[in-house]
């Protein structure tokens, strides 16, 4: 028996309330030897507190020495096993743009490019065109009409665009029109399976209406197709734990990744503590609420330890409010690690927190990577991590007699 | 490979000793925050002392957060991944009351029930029929005769008792026939898979002839079956190990399941020292010995913190006894926690302790939660633990050169 079949089998429902707090990008490393992490210099009072009243460990998103994207760092929080499951870049750009993907739609990635009278790309990047210029270009796209499918072109930001196709029977599995070089054509849509021949045919007949509608264009007359891929085929919260689940998130891509699993997105919070006040406000609702706070991770990007440690006791600074609600179980983890020495994502293992009454007292007085080392939970799957949760609310029965 | 075929392919034989002692629900909760729970309440020289000779950690029984029953808890211990191998509820129930179930077995569990002139259900308990006139009512079945096929039925409890059907190309996957609600007939055996088409059809005879014979009884007059099981296709700790085997349990269900991993059941103690003393009694005889102690659970079920600690005490106090016979490996362990405080079986991992003279130190002085998440066996798979056993014992040799 699978996991996830056995996570269906076992979910039970009751009143309880079920808090995920994410800070994405949570773990750190000193900048020197023998030095602190960032969350370790960081004065987390609330932190330190509630680890002596619960139950701490390291989460391994997806592997020991495996670094994450986004994607697969939440798809693991959320107790997909993120090797199992892949979100396609396509899939994933759309979704990082509040994408709403469906069932029977297949995402690409455009690039606008710049080509020559024989066809050949002579810019990759369409003369860099900047994103109002580039979002009018995407706006005349939407004159396209395919027999059978719905197309629906988004812009991301200066040349990179969405496409996805809506219809029956499309398949992601269709090779990308980018020849990677100046001075070559873009390639045809080609169908790596033979279930993805429609497919082919339809992303072909886009790219033939866009050359003509953008044949005046004097930067982006050309497109290149990337990252075919469908919406990943995640069991929801609903189905696989029986939660309805409420995600307050400020960025399109934690919404989009929320909403991949199901969950429903509440309210339009800008700010942490506009995300506690949807989270009050909502409360009645739901049964589990994803809160994602992103300033750990873009400092850690930044390289910016200090703002880094400033986000952490803004994070810290905001639980009390979560705790005036009461959860049954709250957690506080990351998706990931990004130590601001690396400026960017790590495999480090990621310092989490359970808190619940029944929590086994592991002896520890403060949360950090160091602390958390000596935790009760140990150093575990991040995908185990739900399964803690279930457990914790009294949500998951007995396996077997 | 898969990790049986790993241990089948190292396995060796040698002259050591391997005593398992399972503490059942041996793992527990404090009381109140900053507490301590049972057996770090306890007074244990004995295994204190243990451990600093040995090596101990928290098992994990199934998955972090899943709660175990006693099936798979044990199926754990003895080396079986328990979400690959499954005992069905029937073969649980049969193992449950000593029934030895052999490799062409289907069980189920059997409810008598009252019905009313028109085959409905009146009553779903048989009027709360008392052991001593149900276990008459099953004898009557006895008579049942079916071609091709043994059929034993077993008493349980007050309505409840156990059919198994004994013959070739029987096959588990047979529908419910308990409708679940009064006022509705019980339900035909029903096929879920074409090759359990003769067992439903063996169940349908076994219904018919039942009912005639209990046409005149005033409340078992009807029956219902639920849970067909075979028997689980263990590979038995001789072919597995090349271990002899023995099981000393008190109760019935620690004796079933140890059959099911074909050990052999010696001895009838009913005390801890007549288990001790089974033990001596056999020593030469067997290679690995399983002894059950069935109080730490009971104890915990019941809420009774008290009487839990007394009892690890009393487990404590045996174990010199255990060691006098020298046992090359010695391990202490449970089959799951189950706090007083939370009176049911629980997720919590479990101390274990593994005392061998190639254990390698890990500086702990005492046995409790608290310890063993500083032990050296890290926070383990239960269904690993045998592996450990048998290495320690010099029974495992090198995987590859």
């Amino acid at each position: 028996m699978t996991e996830l079949d056995l996570i269906r089998e076992l979910a039970e429902k009751n009143a309880t309330k079920i808090v995920m707090l994410v800070a994405d990008g949570l773990g750190g490393l000193p900048l020197e030897p023998g030095g602190l992490t960032e969350l370790e210099t960081a004065a987390t009072p609330h932190l330190d507190r509630l680890a002596a009243r619960g139950t701490s460990g390291l989460s391994t998103p997806v592997l020991p020495g495996v670094t994450p994207g986004s994607g697969p760092g939440h798809l693991g929080l959320f107790g997909y096993d993120p090797l199992a499951f892949r979100i396609g870049r396509g899939a994933l750009e759309a979704t990082g743009i509040g994408f709403d993907l469906g069932p029977e739609d297949v995402a690409a990635r455009g690039n606008f490019c710049t080509l020559d009278s024989a066809g050949r790309i002579t810019d990759r990047r369409a003369g860099r065109i900047p994103s109002e210029e580039s979002f009018a270009v995407v706006e005349r796209l939407a004159a396209i009409s395919i027999p059978g499918v719905e197309t629906f072109v988004k812009p991301v930001k200066e040349h990179r665009f969405v496409v996805v196709f809506r219809g029956p029977g499309l398949d992601g599995a269709v090779a990308d029109t980018d020849p990677q070089a100046t001075g070559a054509t873009p390639l045809d849509p080609r169908p790596l399976v033979p279930a993805a021949r429609r497919t082919a045919e339809v992303a072909a007949e886009f790219v033939r209406q866009a050359r003509t509608i953008l044949r005046d264009e004097p930067k982006a007359n050309g497109l290149v197709l990337r990252g075919f891929a469908a919406k990943p085929a995640l069991p929801s919260y609903a189905e696989l734990y029986g939660l309805r689940a409420a995600a307050i998130a400020v960025y399109p891509m934690y919404k989009g990744l929320a909403r991949l699993a199901g969950m429903t997105i509440v309210g339009t919070p800008s700010t942490l503590a506009e995300q506690v006040g949807t989270l009050a406000g909502c409360w009645n609702d739901y049964d589990f609420f994803f809160l994602h706070f992103k300033y750990t991770d873009s400092t850690g990007e930044d390289g910016d330890f200090r703002g880094k440690v400033q986000r952490i006791e803004e994070l810290d600074a905001a639980l009390p409010a979560i705790e005036r609600l009461r959860p049954d179980v709250l957690v506080v983890t990351g998706d990931h690690s990004t130590p601001s020495r690396l400026r960017s994502h790590s495999w480090h293992p990621v310092p989490t927190l359970l808190v619940a009454d029944s929590c086994r007292p592991d002896g520890l007085c403060g949360f950090s990577e160091r602390d958390c080392l000596r935790g009760g939970l140990g150093i575990f799957q991040a995908k185990h991590l739900m399964l803690l949760a279930m457990a914790h609310a009294g949500r998951l029965g007995k396996y077997g007699a």
